[in-house]
Parts: structure tokens; C-alpha cells; sequence
């Protein structure tokens, strides 16, 4: 049976990557030997890493000026290489959910931390739009697309102080004008690569403006110096990121993306609203991500949503049960997500609405 | 032609290791999905995470009050995350080659840090012996081998002291008492799994007790208490590591492989001795690594030295090239590298010297 991968992180990659992937384990750029023990310092790999960082900048058009790191420890440690490079003594937040709620949480142990606005008490079901962002915050922190709750800021903020995104599960689905922002950072275990590899976009002139004695391996300027060589790099997820961003490209880069993602997204939403027995948990529909799309079942159904997702894990259904925070179901609609699957989606929702 | 890998690091893994990942990139467990895109929550990775982390326990004879972890960021991001989580006020190292001055370096980003003894002024040749480990000391760091000078620390040291021991390059390659150690850290990407996880043997009871503040990632707390899984881990690499560490209990453990060691290092290491043409670059023969083997020119055929590399270049050997500050040759002798290759290169070696 044809399986369809909703998970929300890691998530499913194109086809393309995998299958190189696969064949890189094996025999590496002709050199008989795996990706997974090449030296870094191989022409070989270098090559892979040098491809890598230009094709990124190619499809996100990044300005000069910028930086295309890839680098370990997850988004997570994002959440205090932020502040510790760029905090002199206070940071905005948005807290749109609780990813968003960790990164505010780190900013802490560096400075002052003003929340601008929170959507916490309504379970993160919408994006704040009412607020204000101190003008003498050293950056805002924002993350763009909530993965738990289904929520995604869709453009690019202008508040006047440098913009920091966390875009660990929306970065390639959308163009984004990336001079916008002075720093924006993902896991990239959605939309990128196999877990192990964090990317990151700094704007290189932000940097060094802090007082803070920085430990090396948290300083991106030691990153920026080596070209993400200082230390060994995560060698098979940064080939299987290469792998996916040559896909991207073939695809019609981000623009490609975007249009296929709204289609999909849409596919699904517009099932959602039609289908008596569903309803979408974001409040406004422009609220609502392109990468997780988050449902439950309506009231007077509520009794069936164990028999729906034995009904569709029966049919091929893989990840979508919805986090435990949001309950209900979540199916993530990533890049390399097939609109088959999608249209398969739809159609066991359809034929369990028949049945009841 | 067959290829010998003397890589350095990322290097050779056991073939039982390529084959299985290569396997799980396109059917992992049987879920028909690549291990590089199935949710880290999923059963079936939290089966890998906990029989990985239960074979690491059994086959290093890891006592109770012990946590392994498998991170990412690599080696060097311990050499911070150790002084955020045990200096007080005072470390003491020993420096005994770059990456050991690394881990130092980092170390007074803390706190007052003791050098006890430096190898630096004979190019880390040798492993200081007559040292004092400050009593008052919070713990005294070692990097037990030492990648590019080819000097290895091959017994468990007493020192009165809490110990904490860079393994990054030995790790596995003999029989160790863990109980000696406050906390064993390394890169895996030698003897373990490709580059993009790192482990961590930290005894429990030790942590908790610094009055820093602490970033959530950089806290072996968060790790502890979440099992890894904190963020989303490095699932590839951490998949591969449990092959090697199935494939190394049916070697023999570490004890299997400490005779092989023996075995393969001796073998070069005799050649190189007998061999008119070269030398070894380590001081004394105790201080020998049993992982990486350090050679040059005899002063009286340096001018065969690239001439030598290239004919055991056309002979399938890779990665021979010594590291620049050290210069001639390292043929890197780690548990996967079969006697073979030892062999082969011994047998390239006697070729040259008959051709001279």
C-alpha cells in the first residue's frame, strides 16, 4: 500500500534525495567509499559543501552582505546563539507558540525580554497583529510558521529593529525578501535535510556589536571565518540538503513551492470547511499554515476521531495524529509532500463522512 | 581497484553499518519511509534511540548513576557545555595537542584555568607524565588520543579529581573504567557513525551543582531528563551508531577490538621501525596511538615524501596525507579498518623501499 507522509518533523523528503542519498552511502562522488566516512576536508566534499551554501543563496536570492551557515545542535541552540551574539540589553518576542515560547525563554538568561504580544491564552489558535515592538530592542524575534498549533506568519514583518526568524518549518516554501531580516535560522528536518543540520542566514555586520564573552562554538563569527568548517560539519545531512535544494531548483524554486504548497494547503482547508464532521482549530483562515494544516473533529463527532484515524492509518495515513497540546489531527503538507497524497488525504475524509 | 581508507576522521565504518543505513535511507523498519524522514516520536526510532543508548551502556560496562546522551554540535561544543555544567571556579587540562588546547581555551571562558603540563613546545610529540592535578581542581581534562600527532593516553588515570575525557578519536577501541570518569564526551564520526551526533557519558550525581546560569541546551539536565530527545535528534547518524554498536558486540566488544587494535597498529608501526625510509614522529613508543599512526621521511629521502604518496595513492590507500602541522604521513588505524589495509600499506611501503 502507497504510504502518505504527513509527519510533522522529520518530515518527508523528495524522492530525488532520498535516492542519492541511498547511492551516496554507497559509493560517494565515484570515490568507492560512503558519505558517511569521507573526510570533510575531501575535494569531494568540499565540493558538496561549497554547492550547497551557493545554491541556498541562489534560491532564497540572498543580497551580499549575508552568510549561509550549516551547523549542529538544532534549532534549539539557536534559541541562545541568538542572544548570546546579538543581545546588548533587551529583545522583543512574539509568542505564537511554544517553540516560539522556548526561544523567549533563553532570551532570559542574556537580557531583557519583552513580549510584544502572545496568543497563549487562546492555545496559540491565531497570530497576534496588534502591537508594538520597542524601538530600542537590539532584534524581534519571530517564529514564522508554528508547526503544534498551524499558524504561519506569511510576510515579511518590517518593525524597525533587526527581524529574527526562526523558520524551521516554512524556510523554501515561500519567497521571502531576506533583506527583511538580520538573521533567520531552522532545524532543517522539515523542508531541508534529514535531522543533524541547522542553517542559518546572518547578516554579517550585526555581529561583534556585543560586549558578552562568547564561547567559540557559539560565536557565529567563528562559523562565518572557517565556512562552516571550524569544526566537522554534519557530512551526510548537508549532501542530502544539496540533494534537496539541486530538487528545488528543478521544481522552480521557491516560487514553484509556493504555488504548489497554496494548492495543497487549499485542497485540504477547503475539505475541512466543506466536511461536516471537521473543523479547522486556527481562528482566521489568513491565519492558517501552508505547511501544517491542524483539524479536529466537530463537536457532535467528537466520539469518532479514534475510528477516524485507525480509518485513514488503514489507508495509508502516517503522522497525522495531532500534537497532544492541540489534540485532534495534523497533517503537514512540507514541500516534498505529493499533492496525491494530499488528494488521498481528502478523499478518506470524504468516504468516512459517507459512512457516518 | 580496492580502497584502503585512512581517513583521519569522518572515517572508515564497517561495511555491516554502510549496508544497514543504506537499507534504512530507503525502507526503514519496514515502514516503507526513509530513516531520514520518519518523526523522531515515532516507535519506531524510539526503539533505535533506546537500544542504542542501552548497547552503548552494556558494551563500555557503564555503571548506575550514569546517562549516556547522543547530541549534536559536535566535540566542540562540549568543550563549553563541560565548564558551563562542572567549573566552579577552577579546571586544571592537560595539553596535548590543538583540539586539547581547544577544549582549554574554552575552559577560561569559565572560570581559572590550569594548565598542569603542555606537550606544545616538541609539536605535542609526547604525553606529559610528571604533572600535579591541583587538589582544589573541579575537574581535569585529558584528551585521551590525540588525532593529529598520533599520542595516545591508553590507561584510565587517577587524579584525585573528577576526570573528563575528550574520547572523540578512541572511544570503543579498548576496554575502559568508566567509573574512573566524572564524563567521557566525543564526536562520533571515528569510531561510531557518520559526522552530526555526539555522546556524552556523564555521571549523574556531579551536575546541579554550579550557581551559572545555564542555557537549556547547553544543560546536561535537559538532555538527561528527556532522553536525548529534548530537540529532535540526529536520527540518521544515531541509527547508524546503533549498527556499529551491534556490529562491535559481534566483534567482541572492546576487548575484541583492543587485540585487533594491537594488532593492526603493531603490524605498521614494526614496518615503519624496519623500514629505512621512514620514522615514526612519536617521542617515545608508549605514547603511540593505536588509531592514528604518525610517520614521515627519514631525513635522507625527505624528497621522496610526495613521491611516496603518490604511489600509495595509485595502491587505493586514501587518506594518508599527514595533518600539516605534523606534516609526512597518518594512516588512521581505526576498529573498522580492516587488517587488510594495514597489509596492503605495509606491502606499499616494502615496495618503495625495494624501488629505493
Amino acid at each position: 500500500m502507497k504510504k502518505h507522509n504527513f509527519y510533522a518533523g522529520p518530515s518527508i523528503l523528495p524522492e530525488f534525495t532520498i535516492k542519492n542519498t541511498a547511492e551516496a552511502v554507497t559509493n560517494f562522488a565515484g570515490t568507492g567509499l560512503s558519505v558517511m566516512e569521507v573526510s570533510h576536508r575531501s575535494k569531494e566534499f568540499v565540493a558538496v559543501m561549497d554547492e550547497a551554501q551557493a545554491l541556498f543563496k541562489e534560491l532564497l536570492n540572498i543580497p551580499e552582505g549575508y552568510e549561509v551557515l550549516f551547523l549542529g545542535g538544532g534549532a534549539s541552540t539557536q534559541f541562545c546563539m541568538v542572544p548570546f551574539n546579538l543581545m546588548k540589553k533587551k529583545a522583543a518576542y512574539l509568542n505564537t507558540g511554544s517553540w516560539a515560547a522556548k526561544a523567549q525563554k533563553e532570551g532570559k538568561h542574556f537580557g531583557e525580554v519583552v513580549e510584544v504580544a502572545s496568543s497563549k491564552d487562546a492555545n496559540y489558535n491565531y497570530i497576534p497583529k496588534d502591537y508594538k515592538v520597542p524601538a530600542d530592542a537590539d532584534y524581534f524575534h519571530i517564529t514564522t510558521n508554528n508547526t503544534i498549533y498551524g499558524t504561519e506568519i506569511k510576510e515579511d514583518l518590517e518593525v524597525g529593529v533587526p527581524l529574527v526568524a526562526d523558520m524551521s518549518s516554512d524556510i523554501f516554501s515561500r519567497p521571502i525578501d531576506v533583506s527583511k531580516y538580520a538573521l533567520i535560522y531552522g532545524g532543517a528536518q522539515k523542508n531541508l535535510a534529514p535531522a543533524g543540520v541547522t542553517f542559518v542566514i546572518v547578516k554579517k555586520d550585526l555581529l561583534g556589536k556585543v560586549d558578552r564573552d562568547i564561547p567559540t562554538m557559539l560565536d557565529y563569527r567563528t562559523h562565518i571565518d572557517k565556512g562552516s568548517m571550524f569544526n566537522t560539519p554534519p557530512v551526510l545531512p548537508v549532501y542530502a540538503a544539496l540533494q534537496t535544494l539541486i530538487w528545488l531548483k528543478e521544481q522552480g524554486g521557491v516560487e514553484g513551492m509556493h504555488k504548489k504548497n497554496i494548492e495543497k494547503a487549499g485542497l485540504l482547508y477547503d475539505e475541512i470547511d466543506r466536511n461536516k464532521l471537521f473543523k479547522g482549530t486556527v481562528a482566521s483562515k489568513e491565519d492558517r499554515s501552508l505547511m501544517n494544516v491542524c483539524f479536529v473533529m466537530n463537536e457532535e463527532y467528537a466520539e469518532l476521531e479514534k475510528e477516524f484515524f485507525e480509518f485513514a492509518s488503514e489507508r495509508g495515513m502516517i503522522g497525522i495524529k495531532g500534537h497532544r497540546s492541540v489534540g485532534g489531527f495534523r497533517a503537514s503538507t512540507y514541500n516534498a509532500l505529493p499533492l496525491e497524497s494530499v488528494k488521498a488525504l481528502v478523499e478518506t475524509m470524504q468516504e468516512f463522512e459517507k459512512k457516518h
